[in-house]
């Protein structure tokens, strides 16, 4: 029996797309007799049924390769509890190519959005296969997400080269890492940088005590101070606000965590403070070593899968082992930094302040 | 109530060490009343006293060090059954040390062989605390130690360099990985840098199924193969010898695993196959984002138990939770790569090959 | 003869610091009898008497050691034309310090900022020798600075990645890059990161050039396009302006290269497009190898002039001589990118833009 | 007019291969009419008419790509001097291909081999640009070839991976670094990564000297030696043997120079010495920043000289400028360090030992 698989990435493009994809591939062609279908630019191609036949010759020398050979697009539906025609529309297009096509099963890579769609597809009776990705970490169900490494070997080496100048220079420099609502890249390249203060969105900050670390490092002659700050971190008071409101605010004053946790500390300690922003390079490029390990082993357990014919699941790491979780068990639920984590306790543990009170 | 804490680094270097010292000094300094007492390569300086008071400044700036800043030797007692006068008396000598310094705890960073003289002198009464590093992951009960990770990154680096040569030139190359027990840095850094063939110690291999994969990728028009092979990678034929003839014939006709298996390639099926061995870069160097990690949160753990006064114990990772075993339950295990290990499956099932018969 | 040397590091931080003084050092002890005294953190160090005894062990290990061991600051005279008492009050006590630690002579590693003041110390009758660093590369009579290569290879490594999203998600990404005054780093990253479009300061562009080449790229199925700017980058309108307005001008907007020429794209084609500013991150970290060696030769041969008695002039690379400058001849003249300049021509001959009209 | 161009790379793969393929072909369809015909495997393609008409297309993505995308084969003649009738069928066939594919010209990509095949096409009457690549950077007249500089960023690395390990054990680290004839790569790897020792073809060796630096650093407490060794550097004694025989004898004893001094140290001051060989990692991989310029320098000037009718030439760096040189003043002209070289000189003001009599 021939089968016939779907292939597309979505959301924010990220280090290992290609290798989880040749994973899938390879494995598949290995396993069994099947064809593969490339569908562009995530669910817009399966939508307006933009997609090409793909040669097992296309799956070779991409391992290494940074972005998607299928290209992505944002998720199609912003909010998902809203049912509109529009959607409803979407959904029918989708079901239709996905006919069109004669596929046998759908494998969908991406992040929290992406796996909303996943599994209102697996809902709606297509038989559906997700594969986390995203460099932010915040997947229900995974220990870890493939992009993450890799974006964590990156920050960490702006942290390092930033270090460099702080030392030389006595300053205070604010670094800005990516993440707007969970703090695991901040947390982990924090850590892995020697960031003597981690703001992170999970943990509301006091500017006090950041100034507060600023001082108590002058006294003891550190001329300089290193804060990694997520995106989305937010003060105390930003975090009563609703969050809308803080949205609008952010939107309408251009915001950026890392420029105000600096400006008020020039104006607060009186210090030299700078803000960085490495931004895009954080999800860019070749994946790390370990990113394309735990690519490969997704995209082939996602093959694995589809031989035995196990569909609305999507592929996990527990541990060292690689499983799968029900797409409706994790759908739509964000993992965030939890308050006692244990990372967060070794961070706290050897002195490094989250902005809180003492 | 001030505690003296003892650290010494044993075995060969290995990237995370440094960070695996500040990580205890850092938070010992933070949570309790503290002196550390510095030990000069390993037990060997423990033997013979050579140590230093450290101050605090001297475990600042180094998260990002190669080596150890307390320099290692190999361990003293090469056979652990084998109870010897000379053994004896380094056992006495190290807790005359011990007691000498006026040590609470001593922290020990090593691999197998170095567990096993913690255990040692943990039986003997000394309030012992171990921490896993090894580029070769080989030690039981924790899921990885560190150090292997930024091996993995080196090997694999190697790997992609040298599949441009290979691709360009049509050639067979094989890359020889360290690892004389266990295969983990061969297995995860061929998946890593796509390998076409992986060879471990825990499989024998048949060169004629090598030879297999050579042919049936030219007759695919893929010119050129990419063998990943464990130093102590063997044949059928070794695999069946007592361990000790096979290491008096390699000692003998200075084995190389690499050199091996191109020379009889080139006689088999005539093509041009070289070996590259990239030897001690694997261990050497900074330490990885993850390895630095993985060491901070280890050094951290150990203060952690110094604090609630637990002994006895090596710290450990399972899953992502950093926890500790028994060094008597782990001193002396070494972890294998289990035949049915699902890294293997998932490489096999994506057509990788281990010189197994089909 | 025992020679005093005093050395400082004077401007932004910049990797090669380091090794330029430990060769300066090492060649230092090597040839003659030497004393070397540290001044901190620039001419402050010298004008306050801020210094250290160096001892020949200080100098070991640094070679691979990102920003500088003596600390750096900003120069002290904004406007060396214009001389005040203040000025006067500076460089008095300058020479005295000079005079108080007995010095023969004065090691200065910075820009032309740095330069201005060497000569001017020259001048006043000290023996100084200066040493070319700068990530711009816009020092004249030298082909290149320290400091220069490891920037274009950090340039180069966030432009790779970049252009991993651009192409995935078919976006124009806009790369703001250093260099107020001078294009150098941004000419030579973007050859070597493969931009489409350069902007630098000495080339005025117009917007509609550059958006021309994203519609042509559009048409020709390359939905993406890589823009390389230097901050200091121009277009017409604004080199009409005078220095002093558009300095103006930019300072009230916080006007950011890249953020404009995003905007204006977005606005004229309707693309996505996104600016990035890597930032500080260009300057810091361990210098390049090439970076290494240049550095090294630049500070023995400091070394050699000072065995030499030969004073009043700065290292510089010729070709692949190393040799020196006057300081008068050098000291306020400024290198920028000629608009006849082979690179630009060879970047015009095949094809890159530089937002000029045809 | 349009224009039919040749491509070929010959001898060992190189980082920058593809670039400089990319810049002839970006330039050459940028400023003139033309199509090209990429020649397979060097001149064994040209020889045996395996060629292929390539589109613009294939020469996009391939900036940073290590290897050939032509593939190559090393030179079809080992000796130039001795014109057999097999070598005269070899140019006649590469005439008669030459001339069936109704080239107007031929570009070869190649090291010194290559230039002698190219003189020799040109003096034959055809139209033949060399592109002068090499890791060893040991051709006439030009300061830099391409690949050099990636190959001495690799080394590089390696070293101060190995200073890593060589600092925490306290051993004598001797690493082999590519160069059978030259020094080049040695001596600027060797000064970049803080060697004590360089020892290269050029400068025969006496082991006493060597071992006299490595008591030296013993005696002032410095544990460890690192030392930088030519895969050609020989002592005094080889030295004066005929090349043949000193040939034959290495060949004869699978001979290594970095296991030799290991071995002769170990010998001589009874240290641990380890041997490394980094080998073929030298030469792989993506080009760096400098290589990918200098690369697209190189093979847009080749354009360039297209356009003009320039041929029988080969492209040239002098100081800062791309020139080029006519292919019977260099083919055949190895360039080796001289022994007055600038850069020796520096590095002996510094310290670092040739292994030379004081």
């Amino acid at each position: 029996m021939k089968r016939r698989i779907g292939i597309l990435t979505s959301g924010g493009d990220c280090p290992g797309l290609n290798a989880a994809i040749r994973g899938v591939a390879r494995a598949s062609y290995e396993m069994f007799d099947c064809e593969i279908v490339g569908i562009h630019d995530g669910y817009r191609g399966l939508i307006e049924g933009d997609t090409q036949e793909m040669e097992r010759s296309q799956f070779s020398g991409i391992l290494t390769l940074g972005g998607t050979i299928l290209g992505t697009s944002r998720t199609p539906f912003r909010n998902m509890r809203k049912i509109e025609d529009d959607h409803v529309d979407k959904v029918e297009a989708m079901k239709k190519t996905y006919k069109n096509l004669k596929l046998d099963c759908l494998v969908t890579l991406g992040g929290n959005g992406t796996h909303k769609t996943a599994n209102l597809l697996s809902e709606e009776g297509l038989n559906v296969i997700g594969l986390p990705k995203t460099i932010d970490n915040d997947l229900y169900g995974t220990d870890f997400t493939f992009g993450f490494h890799t974006a964590m070997d990156i920050a960490t080496d702006v942290i390092d080269r930033i270090h460099t100048t702080a030392a030389s220079h006595g300053r205070v420099m604010v670094i800005e890492i990516m993440g707007n609502k969970a703090g695991w890249l901040t947390l982990y390249s924090g850590v892995a940088g020697g960031a003597d203060v981690i703001l992170i969105p999970e943990i509301p900050y006091r500017i006090e005590e950041v100034a507060k670390v600023v001082e108590r490092r002058a006294r003891n002659n550190k001329g300089f101070t290193i804060i990694a700050v997520a995106e989305g971190a937010m003060n105390k008071e930003e975090a009563k606000m609703k969050k809308k409101e803080r949205e609008a605010n952010r939107a309408a004053t251009h915001y950026s965590a890392s420029a105000d946790v600096a400006q008020q500390l020039r104006d607060m300690v009186g210090v030299e403070a700078r803000a960085v922003v490495p931004g895009h390079i954080q999800r860019g490029g070749s994946p790390s070593a370990y990113d394309r390990v735990l690519s490969t082993q997704f995209g082939v357990h996602a093959a694995e899968l589809i031989r035995d014919e196990i569909f609305g699941v999507t592929v996990a790491l527990k541990g060292n082992q690689i499983t799968h979780n029900k797409l409706k068990d994790i759908a739509g639920v964000p993992k965030l930094v939890p308050l006692d984590d244990q990372m967060v306790t070794i961070a706290k543990d050897m002195g490094i302040s989250f902005g809180e009170k003492d």
